[in-house]
Formats: structure tokens, sequence, C-alpha cells
């Protein structure tokens, strides 16, 4: 699934990420109202919503980037029926041919991760047949309980030709408050980081592992010595646009080869039409805006790549 | 909510949780086939006789305890025929009055921890509207994001009278990898128990927080220190029984009031009659099996608390 990652990045031209985290706030008001005059103001209606409004932007993107990101505590908010919309929303963009990482940040102990591992990237014996309940081909995992909350994880992904993105140094203003701590001298991150990398070895594709890490663009520095610290592992880099990172902050996050890392954008790609620079495209031209959005950051990125 | 666990801990005299982690291999072939017979061996028909399964073990056991702990995972495996399973345990338990506990370890930043918030312990907005999609009474929450990745969990908690418990030293073997690394000569995992300190004196119960700790009965020596490190934060203490953890081992946990821990038991509750101690009680008897390992686990914190 790496190799399809990179093959796709190298398509497009655009180490881009579409972060599809839909609050109701984002939603054009034509699309809700519809929403609920079918299904009501309820748990349905808001994920009815939440779907007709993603698939309005991946019809929009969808040949721009080589992957989404769905944040599945957007969906899990409206409870069941907002799962349902998530699902949809993977298989719909799985069948775009778009590489689907499951933001979930799942992470717990053995046959836990296994369980959380197989519902998600795996599959799942019931009786004599199994299935594959979520799907996604790659998803994010937290190490706080160390290796043997992550190795099931890796193991079905080795299984299944499926990835993960670790949670190393996030992109929030309080990442430092235990992330950056000092172990013998250097942070938690870079321990973590080498782990990941560890863990990595163990998955690997042609130049790069399955196994990834996240490292938030709002710390370049740290993307740097990070970036050494593991040549073989790709990024995921979360904290463009919305949280601060420009395209010139990115560049620390990038190997020789201009492969490495995959930047995402959520709400600066899909709310872009709330935004004063994409407003002339008003709520009707939401998806529109999100294309414009996509081929902004696309253009800034590769100059930012190019400057070098 | 910490004023109600407490006071079902003091009525039933057991400081206990039953973790209701269904696996298939645990669920007596009675159930699964009739499962199977009306819903095939589909995920639609594992959920349901995860639903059976747990249901007979309500009915035999909720006299007796405080609270239970659904581990999310284990439905969320079985995709969305799982995650409706799951919510029915917790409305089930909650008819049975029972403190239920959702151990879905989540954890992210800012707006995304709020979205799980809401979708977990309090409310969310459709429209005019609003719902409370899975509303447990607690849920477990993964603290490696730091203060931004937990406060919107504690907001969510203090407007609706729920409480958390935040992983701090987890039970699993290497959890020590990142926990017990030494920052300024002291472990991580006392400077997130701190913090969990510091958090959850935003939000207090007449003794005890609403924002409890996860300590693993595996290392009581370490319960030791933490119980004196915050002393008004509750512990969630799992490991007992089947991770290896015995009676004794959990004095440490405990303040001398003979509260501040809360212990939990998965698969030495849910599946006892697999276990030689009970085989007698045979697949029938599964939940019966399970009311007995209750009361033994309930005698064998007692004695260890008595005999301080």
């Amino acid at each position: 699934m790496i190799e399809k990652l990179i093959q796709k990045i190298e398509e497009t031209k655009a180490p881009i990420v579409a972060g599809l985290d839909p609050m109701l706030k984002f939603i054009p008001k034509a699309i809700l109202q519809k929403a609920f005059a079918e299904q009501g103001e309820t748990l349905e209606g808001a994920a009815q919503a939440v779907w007709e409004f993603n698939k309005g932007i991946i019809d929009a993107i969808y040949d721009l980037i080589p992957a989404v990101k769905p944040q599945i505590a957007m969906y899990e908010q409206f409870g069941i029926p907002g799962l349902m919309a998530y699902k949809k929303t993977v298989d719909y963009c799985k069948e775009k041919d778009l590489v689907v990482i499951g933001d979930v940040k799942r992470g717990d102990i053995g046959s836990t991760s296994a369980a959380y591992a197989a519902g998600h990237l795996g599959r799942v014996q019931v009786g004599s047949q199994s299935y594959a309940p979520f799907d996604e081909d790659f998803v994010t995992v937290n190490p706080y309980l160390g290796t043997d909350g992550v190795k099931p994880f890796v193991d079905v992904c080795k299984e299944h030709n499926k990835g993960l993105f670790v949670l190393v140094k996030t992109s929030n203003p309080s990442s430092g408050e235990f992330q950056d701590r000092l172990v013998d001298g250097r942070p938690l991150y870079e321990w973590v980081g080498e782990k990941v990398d560890e863990w990595g070895r163990d998955h690997m594709g042609k130049k790069y592992s399955y196994i990834g890490a996240v490292i938030g663009a709002t710390y370049p520095e740290m993307g740097k010595t990070l970036r050494k610290l593991m040549p073989q592992t790709f990024f995921l880099v979360p904290g463009y646009g919305a949280q601060g990172a420009k395209g010139a902050d990115l560049v620390n996050f990038f190997n020789e080869d201009g492969l490495g890392a995959i930047v995402n954008s959520s709400r600066g790609i899909i709310a872009a039409y709330q935004q004063e620079a994409y407003a002339a495209y008003g709520e009707d031209g939401y998806s529109q805006a999100s294309r414009k959005a996509v081929e902004d950051m696309t253009a800034d990125i590769r100059q930012a790549l190019e400057s070098v």
C-alpha cells in the first residue's frame, strides 16, 4: 500500500492528503436542509448531510490528489449513523482509487489492538466466513502503550498489505508537554521515532516502510531532525493551513528524492468556500472552492520543494 | 458520576469492574449456533451472539458489582453491527443501574477530541435537536497529545456530570518502553499522573475527582508511588487475573478509606467457565460461572484489603 501511495503521489505530483473531517458548520445550508427534510434533525439526518457534503468534495478533487484522511471522530460523534457515513466515505474513496488513511488514533494492548487492527485493516473471522469491516488502507495509531500495543497492527498490515502512521510528534500546541520531555538528553518523540523506524523495518516497501509516522507541520525544526533519524519512514504531516504551517515550513519533512512526506489539510480544503480567498465560489460552489484550494496548496508545496 | 461509582462500591462492597470484552471464542456454542442460524455467519450474526452472551452475564452479575467496562475494540472489530451491539450493551447496563466505563482509549486534538467527547459522554447538536449518541458514564482517554487533547473531554465531563480514566501506567509488558523513561529523574508516568491530578482538580466530587487514572495492577510498586502522588484521583486498575495480578498486589492502589481504586477483570469473569476452577458449570452455566468468579474475586480483594 505504501507503493500505491508513492505511485499516486508521483502521478498527481501532489504530496497532499485531504482531511475529510466534516463538521456540520462546514456544510452548505442547501445540503443540510435537504438532509433534514428527508431524515429530520436526527443523527441520520446529520449523517446524510455529512455523506452528501463529502461526496461533492470527493467528486471534485479525486483526480488531483493521491489520498484522503477521514477523521473518524467527526463521524463517531453522530453515533451509529455517523459511523455508517464514515464507512460509506471510505468505500467511495476506494472506488475512486484514492488511498484511504483512517485517522482513528487507536491503540491498546495485545488482543485488543489485534481486534482494532482486524476491524480496520484486516479481516475478522465469523464461523467459516471472514469480513473486512472498515477496510481502510492505512490507519493512525497511538504509541503510548509501547511495542505490544503497536505490534498487532504491524502484523495485520503485513498480512493484508496495509500500513500505519504512528503518532510521533503531533501538531497541537501542547504536544510538547510529554512528547518533548528529555529522556537521556533527547526528546521523547525521538525515542518514539526510533521505535517506529524499528517496527517499520519489519514491513518494508522498496524504499519506504509501510509503517509511517505522524509529524506535525507546525514543528519544522523537529521535522528536520526526525527526517534524518528515520530516512525510510514516510511522514504524514498535519497542521498545514488552518493550524498555521506554510509551504516553506514543509521542506524539512521531505527527502531529497522529493518523497517521504504527505501533507494533510482538512478545513483548508473542505471548508475552503468559507475562507475569504475562496468566498466568491459561494455555498453552491463549495466543491469547486475545494478543488481550487487543492490546486493552490499543491502549487505552494511544489514551489517550496523546487526552491530548495 | 464519581459519587455514584463510590456509592455503588460501598453498597456492593466490591471495588470491581467487569470487563465486557467478548471474543467469539469465549461464547458458548449454543449461543453462537442460534445467532448464526438466525443471521448467518455474518457480522450481524457475530454481533447478535456477542449481545446475547453479554446479556446472560449482565443478568447474572449486575447485583454484585458497581460497574462494567465494555472494551469497544471487541465490538468495533465487527464493524457497524458490532458497534450496535456495543451501544445495546451500554444501554442495557445503564438500565440495570450499572456505571458504564467505555474503554475507548480515544484521544486527539482540539475540536477532534471535543467530537469524541460529545459522541461518547456529552450531546451532539443537529439543527435544533441534540442527542447523546453513546452516552457512557466514563471513558478511558490516551494522554500522549497533552492538555489540549484531554481538556475537551474534561469540559464535556463538567457539563454532563461524567468522568474519565486517563492512561497513566498501563498493565501490558511493554508499557515501560515510553511510560517508564526517566524525565528529570522521574518516570514519565509520574509526570502524566501529576497532569491528571491537575486536570482533575478542575472537576472534583466530594473527595475524589471525576478525572481518574488507569494504573495497571501488574505494577504494584508503581501503584504505591502513584497512590501517594495522586490522593484525590480514583484509579481504574486492569491486569487482575488473566494478566497475572492477585488480590495482595492490589492493596497499594487503595487509600486508607478503602476507596480510591476499582479493579477490572475481563476474561477472568466473562470466560470463567473456560477455566479449570469453574469448568463444572459447563457451557450452559457460563453466566453462573461468571457470578461465582465475581464472588471469588470480591472475596480475594476484600481479604487483601482487610489484612493490611
